[in-house]
């Protein structure tokens, strides 16, 4: 076995010795690695007291090296991945979890807040790029219409914009989230309580599908592990950490949503908070932010979300007025992926990347957008134009706007 | 006729002559008193250009004496009364309205904002008792049943808690903040753009009757006024001014509804505003000013209003820890303040603001708390102690805490 083979194993033993967020073992393993670290461990020697009652009390269960050997194993079986704070794709925003310091409280899950020893992951995407850009929507299970209304209108919406949407796959507001990036052709994130190859709860069982297909589902604890309640709780820091914002739409009191959005106010993130009416006992929470909270700030839709955690000059378009046709909604990227497609025939996704000077994942989701607006075809494996596009840049040459 | 009557008729035709809220001529009052200042815009001294068109334009069309004169004649037949400054029952809070100064703005009704000359009164209530405890609930004409439903509630909850409704008497949410407080058994008034014997909208007639009968109809303009467009945003500052806050319930983007909100917090008010759902056109108003207005506060029903406007151990529902005395709950000012009160003896406002280490208008703000707590009286034109204070910090010495 390698040494980075052994300090994976390490990691993935010592993430079911104890639960993930565990400041003590972080600790631990930022001083002496994490082979030494479960070493210790195993030989009896926490630091603390009922951190050595926890780790006697799971190994009783099995060997933790077995276990993990076990968890690599079905890790591979399933097409999954693990990852450690050592590859590249690791994203770099977790590390601020170090610094999270939650005031006035003294229950465990405030507490226990280090940032994960590794991570498995289902789906395609680098973990660390698909998070860059991201929005973390949230809020509760029990959900009105209006508030999966409007958690998919922002899902879409952001995903439009090329922004990740970042969630835990919950019913409700989470699933509507995922769905409205999904819908966009966009990329999404779910962050489970649970192993990725059992996603919770089984009624998204076809969303799970789905994010794995065109996006990643993650998780802190390893293939299989079930997702017991505090888990959800434990997990909320990592959603708030990983996104540059968090918007809550709806949220009973107290709910754990609103404590996502309490971690990332204490990260230093973009904390926003849709409105709803106040006879709805499903906004009872998010009014509660915006009372208690200075630095939670009021949304009514995508473009307050993107002022706040938007670029100045790429998110923050000038407002349109009035468009008069499709041609007219697509903005620079679209309009070159438009542009690139030949007048006949059809094109596949690399060359006409290649061709408009867009990556990949540009190209793919402005062509569903373009779709959508039935200005392009999928046909045979690549992408035509549904009828000549028009410009409103270049003026109708010869042989172009044949057709119309 | 007598001195008093000369200057009541004087009040009434200037008035007449320019629109209320005309700073030069509230200057003008003030400096020469109603009859010199009548008397001086008459012989076209008016000390502005502007002013000088306006009064000539009116004189055209009658003699202003002879139109107060019939005004007054006419407010005796309605059966109702006209207040000036001079009157017990005039509300001091409105004198608030010469320190009102809007920025960023250079339209008229911003400008001209002094407090009204006269009020005309229909109802038995003495208007300043009746305004002394007082919240405004202001909104869309064109309300949802949500911001009805909403309206209702608050104004019957704080009629409910001896508070008086203060509102425009206007379709939709003004209407229905009077309806609430009326249903409620409760005080309030309705401060309207136009005459009190022919209040607009002639929807509400029944309404108004019921208002006049069991609380208050108020306005700046004479008996047969008409209800002119700009007169609408003319009164917002009265409503502003005259209660302690004003609760905003549904508007539509820059409503009048919110101007009035905007003139509450420029003057010190309590700001409060009842989020709605993302997806009404009829909150966007609302949530427009929770993001601009770092003084508004989100409210979702009354007792998150009586937060914000009422007296402490009066109106605060006992929280769950109660504190023991009054001076358990003064903060560090309001302190201070009662402790650089003299033992014996009066002292004058800026004298003690000096030795309390606060700004005069702080000053004022703790002495109204602690005269509200009894344990402040204001006599003589100064204050004094209303019983020996009591302070957690010098024990009691001889003669100190005698009378507890």
């Amino acid at each position: 076995m390698s040494t980075s083979e052994e300090r994976l194993l390490a990691r993935v033993a010592l993430t079911w010795l104890t639960e993930p967020g565990t400041r003590s073992v972080h600790r631990l393993v930022q001083q002496l690695g994490p082979v030494a670290a479960l070493d210790l461990l195993l030989d009896g020697g926490a630091p603390e007291a009922s951190l050595g009652t926890a780790v006697s009390a799971r190994t009783v269960a099995g060997d933790a090296r077995a276990v993990a050997a076990d968890a690599l194993a079905r890790t591979e079986r399933i097409g999954a991945r693990v990852l450690t704070p050592e590859d590249e794709e690791w994203p770099a925003r977790l590390d601020d979890l170090h610094r999270l310091v939650l005031s006035g409280t003294s229950r465990r899950v405030d507490l226990e807040t280090a940032p994960p020893l590794c991570f498995w992951v289902r789906g395609g995407w680098p973990l660390g790029e698909a998070l860059d850009r991201s929005v973390a929507v949230v809020g509760a299970r029990a959900a009105t219409g209006y508030g999966l209304h409007v958690a998919t209108e922002i899902g879409y919406g952001l995903a439009e914009r090329d922004w990740t949407v970042v969630s835990g796959g919950a019913f409700g507001i989470d699933a509507a989230a995922h769905r409205g990036a999904l819908t966009a052709g966009g990329l999404t994130v779910a962050v489970l309580a649970c192993g990725v190859d059992r996603p919770y709860p089984m009624g998204n069982a076809a969303l799970f599908d789905r994010i794995a297909e065109a996006g990643l589902l993650v998780s802190e604890w390893m293939p299989g592990a079930d997702p017991l309640r505090p888990r959800f709780l434990i997990r909320n820091r990592v959603i708030a950490a990983a996104t540059r914002g968090t918007v809550l739409v709806e949220a009973a009191a107290r709910s754990g949503a609103t404590q996502t959005v309490n971690r990332a106010i204490a990260m230093g993130r973009r904390a926003m908070v849709v409105p709803g009416p106040v006879t709805s006992a499903m906004s009872v929470g998010a009014h509660e932010v915006l009372r208690d909270q200075p630095a939670a700030r009021l949304v009514t839709g995508v473009p307050h979300v993107l002022e706040e955690v938007g670029r100045i000059g790429t998110d923050l378009a000038p407002p349109a007025r009035g468009p008069e046709r499709p041609g007219d909604l697509l903005d620079d990227e679209a309009t070159m992926v438009l542009e690139s497609l030949p007048r006949r025939g059809v094109v596949g996704l690399d060359a006409l990347a290649a061709r408009a000077g867009v990556d990949v994942r540009t190209a793919m989701r402005k062509l569903s957008l373009l779709e959508e607006l039935a200005m392009v075809l999928r046909r045979d494996g690549g992408y035509a134009l549904a009828r000549p596009a028009t410009s409103a840049r270049a003026p109708a040459g010869p042989g172009r706007g044949a057709g119309r």
